[in-house]
């Protein structure tokens, strides 16, 4: 089923449609795992679950610095008939505590040191006084297992402490390399083929002749592609002619996850995108315009079983295309796994201000409006940053994004709005 | 003037004291600019306004397919009067448009395609109809400028269209692409020294000796200081032994901006950082102690005007002083100017969640309990991870943090609490 609607001939699906359409369709598949030191594996996802064959600890350890006893010797001890213990010895930090304790003695211990056969728990320091020679008086009780970390009580040898399909956080490579696990298997990251095309688009060190313009969006979008998580492969700028285009895009469909072409995704003459697509073979197009502004003139199509989209040339619609459906496809592809949906909670950083000037949306259409912050009285408010979706100044100017849904006619000014910062 | 308090033994000072006395004596450097490839620096800090020496676009330029025209041989047309223009041909994209337009003419051009000499708008092609041989049939009226980007819209020539201190973002990347700007002055990351301590302390990669437990540590430390935007420098794991920690300290203060030191941050015997960092000249520590939990026995030094960190050895305590003290440091030192405080708002990702049991918290104290979240009936719950300080699962188990602040005695059951999610 194809979606053809461009210029207000017919009415355009929603974004919830189109991506309806496109999930109907596409099957995402797993990407292959590569080997990453742990150092190097912040923000991978774990492409298998990573198991612990030992107990962390696996010896007991004081939590505390403080005498290790059998904590029958404590029972009943007060600072008015503090319990006497014979100070048998210390346990020095890192090495094996050998010496047995007996009843009736303690054994010195720091924080993190091995307890001593015999020993059950630890007094910290501050509930004992040294007494005499070789004796220590102890005020407080100390019940079994207090101020100990039992073998295991950290993580368990055979258990699963990180789950395939986790993105790494620096407290994940931390009990990584806790349990000696020093490399990992991660998910490859999902490769993004960007592939400009227009006859006045010329590469960002040229000098234009009149008539051409610097290529933006490879910039903007290799940058959009890395923040999901992503990588881009710049396929180049290509002239309005099909074959080349054609032969690009198959070159991202034979070496990418995913292709974004931007230019031509509307209908003029010059507009070859759509067709390029329905030239790979079946499905081709299944999406064309989607009624969000900026970024109306989208093309989501698949070729190989690869998701194709063609971006519109304007900047800003480069943009709110991405984010609405490049980004999430590639936190999809990415493989990671997210039961609790907690990813998507919230999705960006969002923060709440006053809406500053009256603003209408056409209803049946979302409106992405790009807004400037500025404190005032206090309070924060958001300016609009106007101006045609050609201009990467207007994003540039902008902290972050207004989303106006479907059926809302606009905003009042002064009313409170949800603004999607910028990442 | 130096705040020692360990072991309960006098009056703790608050975060919010410990920020103030460090900041006191702190001076922030500004770091070295280097060159990057734009399109390597996403997330880099300008260290040099970016200005355009060129108007963006440089020549008036349609934003949308249909005709040019002269305004004024468009007024008062409607549909059923509508205005005849000759078509005097059309303008490729990417070339010079050179035709000079003459009144009552019309000049094919596509979205992007430079405006004639003559032409002040464009009248969209679904408001036109070709007509007989050579005309073109004009259904409405288009305003002067109506259509059209004019020279210098986007970017104006001279101006700084990004200041120096932004963090770069796609849509910036893509700007400086636009005004020819191909590799730009950055600051460099901010270095962070790694520097671990404790006999029992050995490397990842080695099987530990009854007594010794792997560095958790560095992975986590390197982790937190890569999402901050620094960049790690490890310096080892070293023995509780005065000299050689002291020699690594300076070697830390000779190569990098801030130097963390973990484990002996304590008043025990084998606690050697307060001293080290003592020896190192003044003013040596200036905080030692800071009333949070975990974390409380943090020490805050400076020596040769650089940053020092004594970290407790417990993993959790790591990631809460490094939040609190460190990570905004890094985010101060990496040059970024953020004049309407909006970076901090929010600092992170947060959501809110009811909290599932009761919690107390000492008054006096501020207390960071992690916790871990899961969907019921609709409704987010934040389950506290409960576990001592000193186990890295607690953190692999947790979703986030809950800072429960300095006078609140707990948390109850079912209350709404805020969750600062882990990056």
């Amino acid at each position: 089923m194809k979606y053809k609607d461009m210029l207000g001939r017919a009415e355009a699906v929603t974004v919830e449609q189109a991506k309806e359409i496109f999930y109907a369709s596409f099957k995402a598949p797993t990407l292959a795992a590569e080997d990453v030191p742990v150092s190097d594996a912040l923000g991978r996802v774990l492409a298998e679950d990573a198991a612990s064959n030992t107990n962390l600890p696996d010896f007991a350890r004081s939590s505390m610095d403080g005498y290790a006893v059998m904590s029958r010797d404590t029972f009943g001890a007060t600072e008015s008939l503090p319990a006497y213990l014979k100070v048998a010895g210390e346990v020095k930090m890192g090495e094996e505590a050998k010496v047995q304790l007996l009843k009736g003695q303690a054994v010195r211990v720091s924080t993190g040191g091995m307890l001593p056969p015999g020993a059950d728990a630890v007094v910290m320091l501050e509930y004992t006084q040294p007494f005499g020679e070789n004796e220590v008086e102890v005020a407080r009780p100390a019940a079994p297992g207090e101020n100990v970390v039992q073998p295991g009580d950290d993580i368990k040898g055979g258990q699963v402490i990180i789950p395939r399909g986790r993105r790494l956080r620096p407290q994940d490579l931390g009990a990584l390399a806790g349990i000696g696990v020093t490399a990992v298997k991660v998910f490859r990251r999902p490769l993004v083929a960007v592939i400009n095309t227009g006859n006045e688009i010329i590469s960002a060190d040229r000098e234009p002749m009149p008539g051409q313009v610097r290529d933006v969006n490879s910039y903007n979008l290799a940058g959009l592609i890395q923040q999901a998580g992503g990588e881009p492969l710049r396929l180049g700028i290509y002239r309005d002619e099909y074959a080349p285009i054609k032969k690009a895009v198959e070159e991202g469909i034979a070496r990418a996850d995913i292709i974004a072409i931007t230019g031509g995704s509307s209908v003029g003459t010059g507009d070859l995108t759509a067709k390029v697509i329905d030239g790979l073979g079946p499905p081709g197009v299944l999406v064309h315009g989607v009624s969000v502004r900026p970024g109306k003139p989208v093309i989501i199509g698949m070729a190989a079983g690869k998701a194709v989209f063609g971006l519109p040339g304007h900047p800003v619609a480069v943009t709110v295309s991405f984010e609405l459906f490049i980004g999430p496809l590639i936190k999809m592809l990415s493989g990671e796994i997210d039961p609790l949906g907690l990813a998507g909670i919230p999705p960006l950083r969002v923060v709440m201000a006053r809406i500053s000037r009256n603003y209408s949306s056409a209803p049946g259409r979302e409106d992405h409006l790009r807004v400037a912050l500025a404190k005032k009285d206090g309070e924060l408010w958001a300016r609009p940053v106007l101006g045609k979706s050609g201009l990467i100044s207007t994003l540039v100017n902008a902290h972050g994004t207004v989303v106006i849904p479907l059926e809302k006619p606009g905003l009042e000014k002064g009313e409170w709005v949800e603004v999607k910062l910028f990442e």
